[in-house]
């Protein structure tokens, strides 16, 4: 069968229609029950010996290695290919003007370089117009873009040419957990945290704002800076300096436990702060996710802490620009999977413009194709 | 009982040694029987109710909430302190000309801000010289120079006041996997890894160099570009390039297969191409950590792939200048803990001079103590 590489096409003569299209999946057809294969499908057919070789455009025969090692096809991108046929897959380049199901499914983004793959369900190809996953390849190696992800199966080909596939979309967190806040509970605005020495019960009891102090003994509840400076936002308790100074209103004292959270974080703070609000405005309870590595972990319906159940997300906040290293992402999927809670990057936006919009909620987790 | 904040001491006056000091090991031994203590102490004391009051320097009594909201204290220190008296230990602020074990212990570190407290073992005092740990209290949000750490337990307060504690200590890998080398196996240089078509066996059985590309048929194997410029380096491989051309010699071939791997990394490359040499020379086998999220897992003792155990180190790296955030931290030891490795972070210095002393490896593991 005569296939020969014109560009970034490889066209193959009369009755591969049948032979490579109609019976599994390969290409686009042409005129005259001739196809166009990407060359990442030339390449697959190659290594299976189901094509002898592609010819250049000086007529030079390229098999299988020579192929590979051209500049016309990457290996990481034929790794993936293999990978997704081996688990019986038909698919195809995301290529715009590829196909009609293609172009659907792509939606524009493969023009940005955003897609590699159109992967169909089992059983379907093609000829159908079902969608199972949209791929886009990346090595180890290689940032993606935190705003490229959503709606999309990234799968990472790692230095041993493992290949991992992150199933990535967007959420948006809701809980039922909700609280009566109290008015101008003193509290005293320390180094590192502001103590309530002695708050109303609710507080911790209902709405699982800070810690105890003391199992045994205390009523005085520790309030991390971003509990405080959202109570303090809403007029429910009134901070104090560690001197002593009540502040003029709770404006002034939310304020100065802001000025003390940029002091050691800087900007981080704020995005932090905003995303604790949205989520507390969302019904979710968020506390502190350290124990594993995340920013949260957070809880959808608290009623009491007495009858807490386990948190159900971990929270990783990120500057919407963030480029991920496939590696990190690697790290907090595989760490939230083995505590069973699902892993959201809340990607905030540089401006706060109060619209509620500036959030985006990324889910991400390992999925087998 | 008589207590006096002076500059950044509490004097207690006459008795006050036999009381606090002989019993219980607090403060330091002053003449007549008095005693000196840390505000961190007098906090504690004054939270157990054992001390009443503090005067300040204008002789206005302080209670325990007044103390703890002053500058003289910091509640993260307090809140370690306590947590190590709950555990059943006594320890001494770690500062300079406090007791002579004190001097022994923080050699120096004490007086550039690195440690906090010198805890003795579970039933020895400051009146032994035997140290159990030697803690720096660090927040959850605040960064931690990765030269500061190594012969120190870390104790992370989060935003929740719980505390956990890192153990942190230097260690050098050693292992006795090798391997006899071959010479100028061809190799083609791809996007992101070199193909070795017709390898030596004993490459990847013995060395567990690469990936086979196929288990079904393949003698090809992958090497990530890491493996790559390391072999090509010691002449084993002569890496050709996509288009054909065979390198001149093998340092342009191992040259090629840098430059394709900075081109994606940067300094990042050089960084992780350093360590994983010298692991090597060491007599480890670093493959892709990236399933858990990580630069390496190593192998100290491969005599084959065939019979190969589990990998013992998790490997990460970072330039000898990184600072940690707790957070990535606990990540990090977490996840290596789940997966039963040891977390080890190579820090790389810049300069490569060759001598062999420009990396410092640190292992991080959670400890109870």
């Amino acid at each position: 069968m005569d296939a020969t590489l014109s560009g970034d096409v490889v066209r193959v003569g009369a009755n591969a229609r049948e032979r490579y299209y109609d019976s599994r999946g390969y290409g686009r057809p042409l005129d005259g029950g001739a196809l166009a294969l990407a060359p990442v499908e030339a390449a697959h057919l190659l290594y299976r010996g189901d094509l002898n070789s592609v010819r250049d455009e000086a007529g030079a025969a390229m098999d299988f290695r020579t192929f590979l090692a051209s500049a016309a096809v990457s290996e990481t991108d034929f790794l993936v290919y293999k990978d997704l046929r081996d688990r019986g897959f038909y698919l195809s380049p995301a290529r715009e003007g590829w196909t009609d199901v293609v172009d659907a499914a792509t939606d524009g983004t493969a023009a940005s370089g955003g897609l590699d793959f159109v992967v169909y369900p089992r059983g379907s190809g093609p000829w159908d117009d079902a969608v199972a996953h949209r791929v886009r390849v990346a090595s180890e190696r290689e940032p993606v873009a935190a705003s490229a992800l959503g709606d999309v199966t990234l799968a990472v080909v790692d230095e041993e040419s493992e290949i991992t596939y992150l199933g990535t979309e967007h959420l948006a967190p809701e809980g039922s957990s909700r609280v009566d806040l109290p008015t101008g509970v003193p509290g005293a605005l320390l180094s590192d945290r502001v103590f309530l020495w002695d708050p109303p019960a609710r507080l911790y009891e209902s709405g699982f704002f800070g810690q105890r102090l003391d199992d045994q003994r205390g009523e005085t509840l520790q309030l991390s800076l971003l509990e405080a400076a959202h109570l303090a936002r809403r007029g429910a308790i009134a901070v104090e300096d560690g001197g002593g100074e009540r502040a003029d209103d709770s404006s002034a004292g939310a304020d100065a436990v802001v000025d003390r959270g940029r002091a050691v974080e800087g900007d981080r703070f704020d995005r932090r702060l905003r995303v604790y609000e949205r989520l507390r405005e969302a019904g979710l309870v968020p506390k502190t996710g350290f124990k594993f590595g995340a920013d949260f972990r957070t809880y959808a319906h608290v009623e009491s802490v007495d009858d807490l159940g386990h948190s159900e997300l971990l929270v990783r906040v990120l500057d919407a620009g963030h480029e991920f290293s496939p590696r990190d992402l690697a790290l907090d999927v595989r760490l939230a999977h083995g505590v069973r809670k699902e892993m959201v990057f809340a990607l905030v936006d540089g401006v706060d413009d109060g619209a509620g919009d500036a959030i985006e909620w990324l889910s991400v987790g390992r999925l087998t194709p």
